[in-house]
């Protein structure tokens, strides 16, 4: 029988395994136009905190005894639509489940890019997408700039260390522990910052960037965003993806250098990777340029099985992936 | 002989009488091409305070033991140029002191509108093209939208609102207290909020724009800027101005809705001033306009005599002006 995991209760702070709940439901017969997929790889976000919660946002929260929503990739097992055929490989949205059964409008077959399908939820996917767009539209960062980018060891911090180092840019990636420092420092990043690391993250920015910054691409907030707003350059940009540090407190956020944005005419702007879907083919040709030049590496921290769902998920918060954590059914 | 008061001594927080001494310098004569203007009003603004720390800012910081820089507007008493004539009303940054000497490239005749020549320290001066062109063309407000904006009693939140009801905007201003309220509430502001009053900004706020704020405009920072985060609707403009509430403090700001510049996608704009002084006639020509009209009203607080420059300083950190601080000599 299909199993999924539903929304048991909504957390307060940090949200447990005690959140979700295993569940079996009987198989559906297809609908016309419908579509049944055999899920290969889950994706588990930092975002998906925020729709466990309650309140009115971007999206409509999750809701409580139903399955948890999220991007997940397929094969398509049965098909009752003219559109998709056995055995293609798609992508939808309906998450943590082991089986899907949707309307074929609601998948997207994979572009044929030569890459592992999984990649489609991570750098070719939307982690990726906030990266590429964050970093070049909303901060529009330019060749010969400097960039500084927080949580770089993760899905969309990885992706822009190297769109920025493909493009020209100088990067400053900040990521938690010797491991994880070592693989963004491989991946061409000029200066990595180990924020478990006993110089206070404001003196180690400056160090790395003696001149400042010219754009800020933020995954976490609190003390990365200040350190930021201390070395930002003049007409500064900063793109605010995320504020990881924030999702799971209530402790209001202290800024020691806010004063700054009037004095260096900071633009902080706060966006979402929804308005960049209508503009995916752009996307999927530059970024296949550049995996195909071999500029983009992937890594991919993998939970095995539906079972291990919530533990790859909680694992965000704790810091347990280094890129893109997947669970591969 | 002329006198002008000097930076004695820089403060650690709020600054007091004691930073400044007021000295006599032997009167000179004039060099080729200079003139010597007669003061009969002088500026003092918030903006100053951040000039008497020793930091690297926008600009330099003022000299210890050198007379404090600022506008003023005076009358040509002597002229050895040729552009610039005895009787001349003129505007110069030569600041705190009764009489200026300088090259006449560094005198502007100030033009004119009809209007007493003070505004041009005020509402047709810094502090008004720091309103018109924060408003309009850094938060790009537009008619049909809600404007927030803090400090409305103030040299420039006060031309915040008129400039904002007279383009069609609807306005919530915040001030200190019943009487500075009125006023606001009497420029046409729809909604005033007394900061000083029992129900919490954030709530106060709530109530002003059930349906939230398109644009923010900051005089103030901390509390304010914090309700306005509460409160920005999808895509909202924040123009930040200045953060007087940090200016002599230096205790973080502590934001709670800081986060909510990712889901409302809001966009945070640090600005400064000079970059629009290049666009002085497009800014006199529009409000020359608004001033026949009506539609722009102005209140001074004035301090009388050079004697009282410190005070009125001092008075703009403690609410003490209703419009634009002047000191008339």
């Amino acid at each position: 029988m299909p199993r999924s995991w539903t929304l048991k209760g909504r957390p307060s702070g940090m949200p447990t395994a005690d959140n979700f709940a295993l569940t079996e439901t009987p198989s559906t017969e297809l609908s016309n136009g419908e579509v049944r997929v055999a899920n290969r790889w889950l994706s588990v976000d930092p975002y998906m905190r925020g729709r466990m919660n309650d309140t009115k946002s971007y999206v409509a929260p999750f809701a409580l005894g139903e399955p948890m929503q999220g991007g997940a990739i397929g094969e398509v097992v049965e098909s009752n639509a003219d559109a998709i055929k056995v055995g293609d490989m798609v992508q939808h949205m309906l998450g943590w489940r082991d089986e899907a059964v949707l309307p074929a409008s609601q998948v997207q077959k994979l572009p044929d890019l030569g890459v592992p399908v999984q990649q489609f939820l991570g750098m070719l996917g939307m982690p990726g997408m906030t990266a590429y767009w964050g970093l070049l539209d909303v901060a529009s960062a330019k060749a010969g700039e400097t960039v500084f980018v927080s949580a770089a060891a993760g899905a969309v911090g990885s992706t822009v260390v190297q769109v920025a180092k493909a493009k020209g840019m100088t990067v400053i990636g900040s990521a938690g522990g010797a491991d994880k420092c070592a693989w963004v420092k491989s991946l061409g990043a000029d200066h990595v910052i180990d924020y478990k690391g006993d110089t206070p993250l404001v003196k180690a920015l400056g160090a790395a960037a003696p001149e400042g910054i010219d754009v800020y691409f933020d995954n976490v907030g609190g003390d990365h965003l200040d350190a930021a707003l201390a070395h930002a350059r003049d007409a500064a940009r900063f793109a605010i993806c995320g504020m990881i540090d924030g999702y799971n407190s209530s402790t209001p956020t202290q800024l020691k250098y806010l004063m700054r944005v009037i004095a260096a005419r900071i633009r902080i702007q706060g966006f979402l990777v929804t308005p960049y879907f209508a503009r995916a083919s752009e996307f999927y040709e530059d970024m296949a340029a550049m995996v195909k030049s071999g500029a983009l590496q992937s890594q991919d921290t993998v939970h095995d099985g539906l079972d291990a769902t919530p533990d790859a998920f909680l694992g965000l918060f704790s810091g347990g992936n280094t890129g893109k954590m997947l669970v591969k059914l």
